[in-house]
């Protein structure tokens, strides 16, 4: 009995109205009354319930009544008409002395009519769900999802289907949400009313609705395309749609364009209204409109626990060993290998910073979708001419070219396990970026575009790390999660030159003080990025220029060298006490790996650092496999020393390290095998709806 | 104990470290151990305080205790430092035989730092409330305001302040709010570290920080001006701020810049950070940061049920007549009367459309503020030129020429009593404007600025009308409140045809059927707006145009003229049905106003409505005297019925009512005396932020 509306019926005349099933109409007795009414009754058909306002004392209502001033009918129907005006409800009013003055009579048609989505989220389109108007998240939540159409079902000549504004295939249904328009009523609607679906202006560039044309809804409709008639777009907000008459569906489907954003919240409205006439040359009236939500599905990052589906590497001219032990390290693992050839990537080895591997999901389907970063090195095209295909989407965001600096490579974006943080469970995990200290005036940031995406997505609350420490400025470069057998199921690594020192120290004591890094190394020049003259070391040590070998000991006494890497520590250590306050570990859950850095001064003329041997944090994982940046440590008894101490950290959690070298193509490029591969894995078991936001 | 640091310190050496009372620093025991460290010792000096995790069954530290590989010193300080180093940590490394190998000793400074603001909304900055940091509504919330500072100190060649980025009078200090850092420790603080206030850049479009420039802070500070120093703003998001020494307080002045709109949510945080120096060269880190939340006030509507403070009319060539009538009226109610004169109002009399009342309020401080409306007739100057000034705010959107419409119009901008509705509380009533309907595919709107505006404000929910059915397009047409000593306070007046024609037939019934509308008025040929040919009738009534002498029984007996107010009573139920809903209403809280409306073809040949004699309805609320539209009914013993009729009606809520002939001036120029005046009030005495949101 929600919103009643109100009816006119005058005395002396014979009104027809159409009332819904589940609704109510609202009929001021005192409006339709003759003058000197003193009294009333009421007569119905059985199809008819009504109730009189304010309560009467009276049982029979078909003697009379005395008349309130104020007294009110509520009219409701319990079902649909088979015809048109079936039902009856007559008011008889008298005078002073119960003599008839007129009758009020009131012809009725009801409808059932009901505009039903999935908002229990199982998969199936249920009837007049009473939740399917608003949204609720967790497991006890409801309320529809949305896909945002942003694969392509063409694998030629291809576009997002968000921008094809038809539907070319009927696949292309698969990444919509069905919505059913149920009605049960006479034949025909009376003369005159219309059913309409309609959006808000805000809406509308966020949401498309077809139909099936094979409804022979095609005549009244613009836009018919294919077997499909578009009925709801950006240009159109407001479209008739068929009454079939009887008990029938009308099958819509529904598209999303737009992911959540800072100007979007991800909820979209779409409204059924039956509209009434009054006259030719004046608008209809509704008087009825049935709602339902969907939420639009947010993109979501995968973390290194997941399993892998795909891994995707980068094929250079003068990567040939590097491509070598990648692929021998994914053919073990039992992974597919994707080689991006040079005709694609032009040189650009970086196959993790121009994009990140996420994924959309609904009750009904799910499919990868690429974030391409607005980076836009030469791989530029990769994401878009390579992956982006049927059930493959695609999502970028653009940024001014002055706004975009290194941070805004992807290997500064990554995902951290399922944490759960003073009782606040986030079971898809918490996106980690890196951007500048918010006390600097002249930092870099990841550019406002990408953030806004990030933090807009919801369900993998970010973090924002400080990484503008570092010359390329990526969180990769300092941190990475392992599965783990144990406590939390993972742990955090993070490079920690206290750590190296620790161990270099040992070695000194041990008698291996003039054991050497970088022994027997082929070192070809610097090749191309950094030019060395935009980013140099701030001090030699032992007067050799980086990559020299050096011993254990020269290492050990150079005091600036050490001061760097205090600074260093310094600024991990200050990331270390965000993650453990964000992602809820203790120092259990973390491992502190030995590598040393080295501080630049770079184009800003900052000091910024860089790893000082491969960084062995920026490491692909692929399941209990990882492969890991060879660091040509100082060997002990022909074992590099800090690949020994890797694999023994390891070891406990019962994953196996593969070392590949990446020296010469990537490390000197100040980047290692996290930055020069990309992962594609599943999603998660757990569903986004599910969370409890 | 909230986010302990980490800390380095190495054996064998000393290490000096800052606290901030109420942190925490976190020592790992196994990183600063010498090799082969098994036992351990704690010794300190009393304002430290310490615990080891995991705690260990030894209950002296004096003496060594075995150390455990993950052994963690949990560092605090009980109160401020008077002197640099003042306290003393040392940890002492034992080898297996309890020899001693090595001490790692920590010097230590406590400081105590506060940034404060009234969090507690009483009026005064208490100190370090444990709730700053973020906002909650209501009785219990917590939170600051801020004010958006949209007044203009100066009252000739004036700006908005918000648009002055220095202090030019102390009085403006008022508008804004107060914000002051409490320090506490030694004379100076150790070399190198500095303090420093930073706000995000998302946040620096909508907030300034000033301080008084005698604090000796001007050196290191840019954007001095005056006696103030600016701080903080759109072009620095981080500066420095002066370290006093002992016990201090630094004042600052915080400034809102923006109202609350789609894209801000008037959230502000301001932080603070202590920053630690690493050497030179290199960025400090900030080793502590206590933050402040903000939110700007919104801006508040005043419905009729307040008491008025100032009367807004124009005087033009030809209201003499109208004039005369509202000064009478205001004068006997006892508030002020402001006329704008044409020199302003360039014959544009419309003064309720161009602007709209309300108000802004912190704890602090309250000032009326004028919204000022795209619609931007002729006088369009009137709010920046004659309103804005010293405690008199001004607040306008801008929309593109072709998005703007009638509809956006303030007439067609009104707001609720304090209502509740189901449970629901909305003790500042509700904002309502009209729109087309969302079916309808050509519709008029009020522009989306302005609708992204109101909703932004919050503390008002809209509810949207439909008023496209009406020419003119305002709400203002067909509804008004005022107050009653009864119920919820106030009643809802509704224009209502239906019982415009109930009054008729009861006079046709009663002998009076002869009687005539317009008797005896003097009516001057249509003046200005609209054309006769840009809005004609649909039909003549007896062929006569509008607005010649009719009778009562010519009125009745015209067939379509009943129809069109049947159609008008539909579009009016319409409304009455989402009001009731929206306003939690009752009948009994409506009163139905007998008006008769009659259909135009307006410039887009849609068939609207206009009042068809002055729309009693839209007239001015003065507390308990009502200013109504002369409607120049059918007279019954030398009085009006309409005017009989609507005395009678608000004569039981003690309500006096003074017709005001406006017929020549106002009415054939589709509007009345509510559309021609506009009313300044007081505020709610109820405050915004106690609103449950």
């Amino acid at each position: 009995m929600i919103r009643p509306r109100t009816l006119r019926v005058d005395y002396g005349k014979t009104a027809n109205a159409v009332c819904v099933v589940g609704s109510a109409l609202h009929l001021g007795l005192n409006r339709s009354a003759p003058p000197n009414s003193t009294f009333f009754s009421v007569k119905c058909t059985p199809n008819v319930q009504y109730s009189i306002v304010p309560p009467t004392q009276v049982t029979s209502h078909l003697s009379p009544i005395a008349l309130d001033g104020k007294s009110v009918l509520l009219i409701s129907m319990t079902s649909a008409s088979q015809h048109e005006n079936d039902s009856k409800l007559t008011v008889r009013y008298y005078g002073e002395n119960q003599e008839v003055l007129s009758n009020a009579i009131l012809h009725l048609t009801a409808l059932e009519i009901s505009l039903d989505v999935d908002a229990d989220r199982d998969g199936v389109v249920e009837k007049d769900n009473p939740n399917k108007g608003s949204w609720k998240w967790g497991p006890n939540g409801h309320g529809a999802v949305l896909l945002v159409n942003c694969d392509s079902e063409r694998r030629y000549a291809k576009q997002l289907d968000t921008e094809v504004d038809y539907i070319s295939k009927l696949s292309d249904l698969r990444d919509m949400s069905e919505m059913v328009l149920r009605t049960r009523g006479p034949a025909k609607l009376p003369h005159g009313y219309k059913l309409t679906m309609h959006i808000s202006q805000g809406d509308a560039e966020s949401v498309r609705v077809y139909t099936p044309r094979s409804q022979s809804i095609g005549s009244i409709l613009s836009g018919v395309s294919g077997g499909f008639t578009r009925v709801l777009s950006s240009q159109v907000l407001s479209g008739q749609v068929p009454y079939l008459g009887g008990v029938a569906e009308t099958n819509f489907y529904v598209e999303g364009l737009r992911f959540p954003d800072k100007d979007f919240d991800g909820l979209i409205t779409i409204n059924l209204s039956l509209l009434e006439p009054i006259c030719k040359g004046l608008p209809e009236t509704p008087i009825f409109t049935d709602s339902v939500v969907f939420r639009v599905a947010p993109w979501i990052m995968t973390p290194n626990t997941l399993r892998p589906v795909e891994v995707f590497v980068c094929s250079t001219s003068d990567n040939y060993g590097f491509l070598k032990g990648m692929k021998s390290l994914v053919a073990r693992s039992g992974y597919k290998l994707n080689i991006c050839h040079e005709y694609m990537n032009r040189g650009d080895r970086w196959m993790q910073d121009e994009l990140e591997f996420g994924y959309i999901e609904a009750p009904h389907h799910r499919f990868p979708v690429v974030l391409d970063s607005p980076r836009d090195g030469k791989l530029l095209d990769f994401p878009y001419n390579e992956l982006l295909g049927p059930d493959f989407g695609y999502v970028t965001r653009v940024a001014l070219r002055k706004d975009v600096s290194s941070l805004d490579s992807f290997g500064n974006l990554e995902v951290s396990p399922p944490v759960t943080v003073n009782g606040k469970e986030y079971p898809l995990g918490r996106i980690i970026i890196g951007v500048a200290f918010p006390t600097t005036t002249n930092g870099r940031n990841m550019t406002k575009v990408v953030q806004d995406f990030l933090w807009a997505q919801k369900v993998q609350q970010p973090i924002a790390l400080f990484s503008d420490w570092l010359v390329v400025g990526h969180v990769d470069e300092f941190m990475t999660f392992v599965p783990a057998p144990d406590r939390k199921g993972f742990r955090l690594l993070l490079a920690s030159p206290d750590a190296g020192y620790k161990l270099f120290r040992g070695l000194q004591k041990s008698g291996h003080g003039q054991a050497k890094l970088f022994e027997g190394m082929y070192v070809r020049p610097f090749l191309q990025f950094p030019p060395p003259s935009m980013c140099k070391p701030i001090h030699l040590l032992k007067g050799r220029s980086d990559q020299e070998q050096i011993t254990v000991d020269e290492i050990l006494e150079d005091e600036a060298f050490q001061a760097e890497n205090n600074y260093v520590q310094s600024c991990i250590d200050w990331n270390r006490d965000v993650l453990k306050r964000e992602l809820g570990l203790e120092d259990g859950d973390i491992i502190d790996l030995p590598i040393l850095f080295k501080l630049h001064e770079d184009v800003d003329q900052e000091f910024r650092a860089v790893a000082f041997y491969p960084d062995m944090v920026n490491m692909i994982v692929l399941g209990q496999s990882l492969g890991i940046p060879k660091p040509f440590g100082p060997k002990v008894n022909g074992h590099c020393a800090l690949e020994a101490e890797m694999c023994s950290l390891m070891e406990g959690l019962g994953l196996t390290c593969t070392f590949i070298d990446d020296f010469a193509s990537y490390h000197r490029l100040l980047g290692e095998v996290h930055c020069g591969s990309n992962v594609r894995r599943e999603g998660f078991d757990f569903k986004w709806w599910d969370l409890d936001l």
